[in-house]
């Protein structure tokens, strides 16, 4: 049976570095073609990294990865090397920001494509531009590039093995069941994929389920590389694979690792020339072949394992990227700063991460043992600086002038909030002074209902670690298991301990009541149901867009009251509205989820719709959308 | 001459208020039909508002503005309603962040259009589909929206003079020349247009100009209504107007307030019917017409007023619609704190702003006398908080902290930074305390190049008003020119003096040199090249996409040396690329210019990609995009 030999270079996405990227693209195709490969795949844009948003509306920074590109292409000799890269087609761009005409119609000023180049023998030879280009969660393709045409070329090589007509998409492509029926019938007989697609729970079985079922109807095997690594709040996990004409995963790679894996994949049959698209004929690749290995076929992570992979890639790419590769965090002795200090440190490395505990006027002795029991085990610096006088000082001078205008103090919450502030602007202090990121350690049942601090606990220069987890584990509508903040710090702990290391996380940690110690006595659950009810609803609402109604209903289900569910959903929705603002100022988070805050959700600001009545607020009189910072305990 | 009625009802835009804005539509459909018109025109997305992001994801949200449109529908009578609303056609929409089935392409899932609904005598008779869907600078159309055909219904009425056919298009088809002359070609005599365009330096002169091309090329009459009002980062300034056959304007209502303009408008002949498209025969308007006044014609403002408007207008519709419509602000004595107070007192009345004066270690006397000035020429409540005792306690325990465990107190801008951000905890607990807003007063020449302190005067919960403002007036490529802080400032003073009332700006304040006075004699000018040079510097970046070399060449064309030139350059450039992290923390500001920093500009923040030398960096050495806090004296 012919085969086409494919080879898949699993490369990390490094934005802007066109030296770095080609210089791995050209090692790539060297290894390639030293293992006889017909065709090297390397990921979507891997040129200039993934996404790269409104640099791709300045000539230069394109024409810098054209010439990288163009580089790479040089290099290239039998194997063909099928190429990431932005491409312009007639002129230079003048997509997204750049439009210094003003105003024109997308359609009329496009010209920048979203390529596969195709390159053989030193030259380019012909590529393919995305042609669905996607503009929902995370993606802006639409902003930056013009579409390529459902039909465009495909390639034929000369194998070992005889002829092989090839067709080439680019991620989004590939989704479409129709596009690759549409060029399997136009005359390919294997279908190549270049993709950047990052990383959610369930993402690579929902990768491999789609491909194999488009690879099924068309009856045409697959070859799907993807990137590597942590670009901002994304992270790209790997795990390229190829299938076989019937659908099944023949080769898989590494999850999170830089890789190169090469398959002889066996082609479908050739199609009847009368429905036959254009076809490149680019000769013959190599005249004999080296014998393989079997292909790896890696195994898939488990699911905590995976995220805390994805967790630790994300924080770790960003951190080393900006060139800070050294944390600076507070540690309370709760649960949520051990794990994101936990994460840190298998990021970093013990050395780079420093903990400081700031005690105040209502944290309890725990919070300083327990802090202290964690840095211990993690092997990392700790310091105690309190924040006691420095709260005691801010507190009676203000507290004098607001009795002095108005007449008493005002909410209690901006007191609690005080608290919260010196801690970020004391974290920040010594993180200037020292040259090192401050990393925030709120999760995302908290940022959800604004339970936290603007300016305070959310201070943090690095991406948050925790801030798409929720507090705790949650199983999804379709069954899956969407790992929690107290699920991840068991099994990191399991981790160490199945290897007979020591636990990182302190027991007390994690048995103790969550409490963000700012007022006498307080607890999480004062202020907020508790979690795993919290959680639920909010991974209802956020991901499957239920309503006030249908939440309600899932309570009563569970034996709630009718009218207890019914203000219980109302006052978690009405704090998720209230909290937008809040949210828009806080560091980036590391996606996990499906449909995580930052880019996945985009909400406005000043907005009278509330999701707690599913009607407009009247008039100016109910504020929804902002409030002032009143976070902490969630009031009012 | 046949002419047709077009009302036009300029409303305000209020996101999620779908009975608010429904009352307004009504109200304006009734007016509309006691002046006898034929057709009344209200904004694009009228009904619930624009943009209004991924709201739109949301079933009960596009219930809710589909039920308000229809039941806006029913009080209508002779007159036909254009009604800006989102249609889902078929089934609710997938849009968006909504996509259950997850990664589904866009083309397949998307069902829901932004719509001009064609409403009257009781019932929803049609509805033109918006055809061109913006995704460039502040628009992400194409995320929420499937395109309409570019041929729809063309809608017929008998008017007291007889059969008119008029086309109907939304926003960005009527800056396509082709579009409208297809609908020409197709039978239009007259086209109208629902808007929601938002304000830049020059908007409605663009929108003039090219509505009035579009009409000439056509030889076709066009009636553009747009929205008015903040809504977020956009402030839309209304201007709606008629242009006739011939492209000049015949009508135009006033900018920055809610309007009703009337006017006949003389249609064009009707094309020969061998080339028309389907029209919908919508029966007679009215028998007999009452006389008109003449249009308005309100002439544009002057650029000044223009910019300051729009500010004024953002700033007060922001505050107003979340319901905390008073705001506190820190005042330094400068010059960006003391326009920041004049902008909200003009928004929100001088009992809503209180002024706190917050002296530090390093602080003018000037900075309190000044500012206490300010607060009596304004009217406002003024206070002094010093940080000095805050800031020692702070200073003392940290450099102790950083003495003993590195062996100095490390990068001195952290001390500078302290002061900042002890200033923006006082106000924050002032504000949460209260229930005001902290309104920031960060300039864009200091956004870009990254002078300010994060988390500590850039702390804001109102919108920034200076956000979009350079330091000086800068004349833009096209001759027009881009009022700055300076500029506004003198003028809002020359228009008290004018008017007999007292200059609110102390003249100190404008004249003394720019100082963060966070250092012993510090100046802005130590750490930045002087503003008038960064201000050009950085709208050729920004706005024009000018390269470093390009820039350099602007100087040396001046009479600067190269070297020193290049030196200059490299150092803005490279302070701009390091504080994308921080501008990705700060409060939205109020877009005014063509290119603002938020929505206008998407960077990503891990970036190796460097603006001054136009290459990557080489590996993680020299680390771009982010580094440690240290905006305040820019370095290092």
């Amino acid at each position: 049976m012919t085969a086409l030999r494919v080879a898949l270079a699993q490369l990390p996405v490094r934005v802007g570095d066109m030296a770095g990227n080609a210089a791995a693209m050209a090692h790539a195709v060297s290894t390639a073609e030293s293992l006889h490969a017909d065709v090297v795949l390397t990921p979507e844009m891997a040129v200039c990294g993934y996404p790269v948003e409104d640099l791709l509306a300045e000539p230069e920074f394109v024409r810098a990865a054209m010439d990288a590109t163009r580089q790479v292409a040089r290099s290239t000799d039998r194997t063909v090397a099928l190429l990431g890269a932005p491409w312009v087609t007639g002129c230079l761009p003048v997509a997204g920001g750049a439009r210094p005409t003003g105003w024109m119609t997308d359609a009329q000023s496009r010209s920048l494509r979203n390529v596969a180049v195709v390159a053989q023998r030193g030259t380019v030879r012909g590529g393919h531009a995305k042609t669905l280009l996607p503009t929902y969660p995370v993606f802006d393709d639409a902003r930056h590039f013009e579409a390529g045409a459902r039909q465009q070329d495909l390639y034929q090589v000369q194998t070992p093995d005889g002829p092989v007509t090839f067709g080439v998409l680019v991620c989004e492509d590939v989704w479409s069941d129709e596009l690759v029926q549409e060029m399997r019938r136009g005359g390919a007989q294997v279908v190549v994929v270049l993709n950047a697609s990052p990383y959610h729970v369930g993402k690579q079985q929902l990768r491999e389920a789609t491909v194999a079922a488009a690879a099924r109807n068309a009856r045409v095997p697959i070859a799907y590389v993807n990137a590597v690594g942590g670009q901002d709040e994304l992270v790209f996990d790997g795990g390229s694979f190829a299938v076989d004409g019937d659908g099944d995963v023949i080769a898989r790679a590494r999850s999170f690792e830089t890789d190169l894996i090469t398959v002889d994949l066996p082609v479908a049959p050739e199609v009847d020339p009368g429905r036959s698209w254009d076809v490149v004929d680019l000769g013959a690749t190599h005249t004999r072949r080296c014998t393989l290995p079997a292909p790896p076929l890696t195994a898939p992570r488990e699911v905590d394992d995976e995220v805390y992979t994805a967790l630790v890639t994300g924080f770790r790419d960003y951190c080393t990227r900006v060139g800070l590769p050294k944390v600076v965090l507070g540690l309370s002795g709760g649960i949520d700063s051990a794990l994101a200090a936990t994460i840190a440190v298998d990021a970093l490395g013990p050395d780079a991460v420093w903990g400081i505990g700031m005690p105040g006027p209502y944290s309890s002795d725990g919070s300083v043992t327990d802090a202290r029991a964690l840095t211990e085990n993690l092997g990392i610096r700790f310091d105690v600086v309190p924040i006691t006088d420095a709260h005691l000082e801010r507190e009676q001078v203000l507290a004098r002038l607001l009795t002095d205008r108005t007449g008493d103090t005002g909410h209690p919450v901006a007191w609690e909030n005080l608290q919260a502030r010196l801690r970020g602007t004391t974290l920040m202090t010594i993180a200037n002074a020292t040259g090192a990121l401050v990393c925030t350690t709120g999760n995302r049942s908290e940022s959800a209902v604004g339970y936290f601090t603007l300016y305070g606990d959310s201070c943090g220069t690095a991406p948050n670690p925790l801030g798409d987890l929720l507090k705790t584990t949650v199983t999804m509508k379709d069954g899956a298991v969407l790992p929690g903040v107290y699920g991840l710090a068991q099994w990191r702990n399991d981790r160490a301990d199945a290897a007979g290391l020591v636990p990182p996380i302190p027991v007390s940690t994690i048995t103790k009541p969550a409490s963000a110690e700012l007022a006498p006595g307080q607890q999480d659950s004062d202020s907020l149901p508790e979690y795993p009810v919290l959680d639920r609803l909010l991974l209802a609402f956020l991901e499957d867009h239920a309503s006030a109604g249908e939440l309600a209903d899932t309570l009563v289900a569970d034996g709630w009251d009718r009218q207890v569910a019914a203000s219980t959903v109302n006052r978690v929705l009405t704090l998720v509205d209230r909290s937008e603002f809040k949210r828009r100022q806080v560091p980036i988070r590391i996606k996990i989820s499906t449909l995580s805050f930052g880019r996945d959700r985009r909400m406005p600001l000043a907005n009278h719709w509330s999701h707690a009545t599913a009607e407009p607020r009247p008039g100016e009189l109910q504020p929804t959308g902002s409030v002032p910072d009143v976070g902490v305990p969630g009031a009012p």
